[in-house]
C-alpha cells in the first residue's frame, strides 16, 4: 500500500477504479466494435448494413450512448436517450430526454411516445442497438388504453400483495405498450441488439427495465389470474380490467412469445453486473497490494439496518479469526429502508450507520457503503465511511447514532462527522456494495 | 456420506452429534476433573478441601450439574440447581427448583433466597462451584429492596431507551442482591469457580446471567448517570430512585470492583459458546465425508426474516459459484423477531420460512434452523428445516408462505409440510446456528 494513503484513502481510490470500469462509456466500449459491416459483441458477430439505430434507456443512458457514439462512428445514424434529471451529458448524434425517476411524469411519457414512433420508422435491413440501464422502467412509463395514474396503482397494489415478481410483471407487461418485448417487436424486422448494464438482483433479463426487447412467456391470462389470485380483480380500476379481458379476447395482441422467430437473429447480452463491479473492486484491490479479498455475495436484498448486523457478525468473525487471511471482503445487492422517521438518507448510508453500531467498540476495519450510481435515496451522496472512529467522532459532537438511525437520518449523521462519500452521477448502475478492510495487524483482546 | 442417506437425514444426524458434543453433562465432563485434594478446570489447578458446594443456574443447569456430579463424587456435599419449568433432571445431591423463564415469577424469588442463604453458609476452606449457563438471569431475580415490577419496570424502559448493554448492566446490577459479582462476594472467602456455558453473543462474562461471580467496574453513581442520560430518571419508580440515592451515598455497599482482593484466587471459565458447537458442527460433517465446511460467524443478530434474506443470498452465490468448493456453511448467533401477528412460531422458524421464501425456485440445498436448547420461541420446535422442496409441498397444500410469515405462524407452516426440527430440551444452550448443506453436483442454469 502506499505509505501515505489510510485505509479511509486507500478504499476510496479501489473503489473508485473500479466505478470507472463499469462506467456505461467505458463498459460499452470494452464489448462493443464494428469494423467493416460487421458489428462484433464480444464473441458475438452480425453483418450489418451501414446504418445502426441507437436507443439508449436509463440512469447510465448518456454515458453508454456516449461509448457507443465512440465505438460507432460513421455506423450511427441516430439515436434517442432517456435518461433522469441532472443526468444528461452532452452527445453528438442522439437526443437526449430527460424523464421523471423513480416517480414516472409527462416527460417520460411523451418519452415513451418518441421511442415509439422511432424504433417504428427504422428500415428492415437496418440495426437498432438498444443500451438498457436501470431506471428504464420508470423514465418509459408506456400505458396502454389506460392512463399512468392506473397502471402506478396497480403496480403498487400488486407490490403489497405478496406476489411474486414474475406474477407482477405478467401485468405490468401486458398494460405496456413497450414491455415485454414489444419494442423489439416495433423495430423488426430490423435486427435488435441489446447491451444490459444489470441493476437487477439475479440478472432475469426481461426484469431489467420491464424487458422491452425480451420474449415474454406470460398471457393476458396469467395476467387476470394473478389479480384474481390476490383478490385484486375487484380493486383495480376498470379501464385496466377492459383492457386485459380485450386481450385475453384476442383483440389487443399478445406480447412476443419465446421461440417468436422475430427474435431469432436478436441477441441480449448484459455486459456489467453487480457481480462484475464486485471483482472489478478485487482486482484494483490487488493492484494496492491488497491480495486475500473475498466476494461474499451480490445476491444481497433485505432491510437496510438488519441487513448490516449480518455484515457485522461476518467482520466481527474475521477479526477475531486466527487461521485466516481475508484482508478485504466485498458484498453487493440492494437493500430497502422502511421510512419511519422524517430525516435525510439513503439505503447505502442507513446500512453504514447500522454498522457502525453493531461495530461498537471493535477495531480494525474500514467500511464504504455505496450506491455504484452515485445517488443514495434522496440525498446528494453516494454512500458513506465507516470505521473504528465514526462512533468516537459522533460522541464528540454529540450526536446519539441510534436517534439518527431510527429517524432515517442518516445523511445528517454522516454529513456532521465527515463521512460521506460523494461522487456525484459515476454513470453506471449496478447496485450497491459494501466493501470492508480488514486490518490483519489488528489484535483482538478477547 | 451414507448411501441410503438422504441431505436431511444427514444434516440432522451432523447437528444431532455435535449437540451432544456441547449437552450440559458432556460438556462439564469434558472439562473438570477432581484428583486427590485437587481440582482441574482445563489447564487450571485449585488446592481444595475435601468440600465443594454446587450451584447450577440456568436452561441446562440439571445436566450440568449432572455432569459435576458425576466427576466430583465423593467432594460434592450439596447443591441448588435452579432451572426452567420442565428442564429437570433427576439429580442425587442437588435440591433442584424449577422457576419462570423469560419472565420472572415467585418461584425465582423463593430460589435467589434460597442461593443467597447457601451462598452465605459455606465454610471458608471449602470450594463454591458456580455452572451458568442461559437465562440465568430470569431464572433468579433478585431485587433489592425494590418489587420485582419495579425491577422489571427499569429494565423494560432502559431496553426501549437505546442505552447499551453496560449501561442497561449498571442499573441491573446496583438493583439485585446477587448480579454483578455479589454472589461470589458472599460466599467468599470461599473459592468460587464458575464455569460457563454461553449463551451471549460476544461472551461478555458480566453478562451470561449478570456476572453473579464477576467484577462490576460500574458504580451506583453510573446506574443514576444512565438513567438520566436516558431521561428516565423521572420514570423509574421512587424505590428505584431512593434504593440508588441510598447507594450513592454509602448506605449500601457497593458491587465488588475488579481487582478486589477476594477474587484473585476465584475462576471464571467459559467452556462452550456458540463458536464452540459451530466448530463441532464441522467435526461432525466431517465424520459424515464432508470436508470443505465454513463458519462464517457466531455473532449474527438482526430481525430474524432481514437476516434470512442475507443467509440467502450468501448461499445463492455459493451455489452459482464454480471455483469455490464449499459444502457447508455454519452460522451462528441469535435473532430476534418483531410480533405482529398472531401465528405460532419462534425466532428460528422465522428465520426459516423467510428463507425458504428468498429461495424461491433455488435448487441444490439443505438449510436447517435450530435454537440449541431445543426451544425455539413459545413453540415445542426446535426449529426447521428447509430445502428446494420446501415451497413445492406448500404449493401442494395451498399454503401461502408469505401470508404465514406476516402472521408470525412458522411453527404452523412447517407443521403441515412435516419440515420441523424436534429435540426436546437439549439441556445446553450456545444460541442458534444455521447449517446449510450445499450440492456441488448441483448445476445452476444461468
Amino acid at each position: 500500500m502506499a505509505p501515505l494513503m489510510n485505509n479511509r484513502d486507500i478504499i476510496k481510490d479501489i473503489i473508485g477504479e473500479a466505478l470507472l470500469k463499469v462506467r456505461g462509456d467505458n463498459i460499452v466500449k470494452e464489448h462493443l466494435k464494428v469494423e467493416k459491416n460487421t458489428l462484433y459483441i464480444d464473441k458475438y458477430r452480425f453483418p450489418i448494413s451501414e446504418n445502426i439505430h441507437l436507443l439508449a434507456i436509463g440512469k447510465a443512458a448518456c454515458s453508454m450512448a456516449k461509448g457507443a457514439e465512440d465505438m460507432l462512428k460513421g455506423y450511427l445514424r441516430d439515436g434517442i436517450v432517456v435518461t433522469k434529471y441532472g443526468f444528461s451529458l452532452p452527445l453528438q448524434k442522439c437526443k437526449v430526454i430527460e424523464a421523471g425517476h423513480p416517480i414516472p411524469d409527462q416527460n417520460g411519457l411523451e418519452a415513451s411516445k418518441a421511442v415509439y414512433n422511432f424504433a417504428k420508422s427504422i428500415p428492415p435491413e437496418d440495426t437498432l442497438l438498444v443500451l438498457i440501464s436501470g431506471g428504464g422502467s420508470a423514465l418509459l412509463p408506456a400505458p396502454d388504453n389506460i392512463t399512468l395514474k392506473d397502471k402506478m396503482l396497480v403496480t403498487e397494489l400488486l407490490l403489497k400483495s405478496g406476489a411474486t415478481i414474475q406474477e407482477i410483471n405478467s401485468v405490468r407487461k401486458h398494460l405496456s405498450f413497450l414491455k415485454g418485448g414489444k419494442l423489439a417487436q416495433i423495430a423488426h424486422p430490423a435486427t435488435v441488439i441489446t447491451i444490459i448494464l444489470s441493476d437487477v438482483i439475479g440478472n432475469e433479463i426481461s426484469s431489467i427495465a420491464s424487458g422491452p426487447t425480451v420474449t415474454d412467456p406470460s398471457s393476458f391470462e396469467d395476467a387476470i389470474s394473478t389479480l384474481k389470485r390476490y383478490n385484486l380483480w375487484e380493486v383495480v380500476p376498470n379501464s385496466v380490467k377492459e383492457h386485459l379481458l380485450r386481450g385475453k379476447r384476442g383483440l389487443i395482441p399478445e406480447t412476443p412469445k419465446p421461440g417468436d422467430k422475430s427474435f431469432q437473429k436478436d441477441l441480449i447480452k448484459i455486459v456489467a453486473d453487480n457481480r462484475y463491479f464486485c471483482r472489478e473492486i478485487l482486482k484494483s484491490a490487488q493492484r494496492h497490494g491488497i491480495e486475500n479479498g473475498i466476494h461474499l455475495t451480490s445476491f444481497v436484498e433485505g432491510e437496510a439496518k438488519e441487513v448490516a448486523k449480518v455484515i457485522a457478525a461476518i467482520i466481527k468473525e474475521e477479526l477475531l479469526s486466527n487461521t485466516r487471511k481475508t484482508e478485504m471482503i466485498v458484498i453487493g445487492g440492494e437493500t430497502t429502508v422502511t421510512v419511519k422517521g422524517n430525516g435525510k438518507g439513503g439505503r447505502a448510508q442507513e446500512l453504514a450507520l447500522s454498522l457502525a453500531i453493531s461495530m461498537d467498540r471493535w477495531k480494525g476495519f474500514t467500511a464504504v457503503s455505496l450506491a455504484s450510481d452515485g445517488n443514495d435515496g434522496i440525498t446528494e451522496a453516494a454512500g458513506a465511511i465507516v470505521n473504528e472512529k465514526t462512533l468516537k467522532l459522533a460522541k464528540e459532537k454529540d450526536l446519539n447514532p441510534l436517534s439518527y438511525l431510527s429517524n432515517n437520518d442518516s445523511f445528517s449523521f454522516f454529513n456532521k462527522i465527515d463521512s460521506l462519500v460523494i461522487t456525484g452521477p459515476t454513470h453506471t448502475n449496478v447496485n450497491d456494495v459494501i466493501v470492508i478492510l480488514i486490518d490483519k495487524e489488528y489484535q483482538p483482546t478477547p
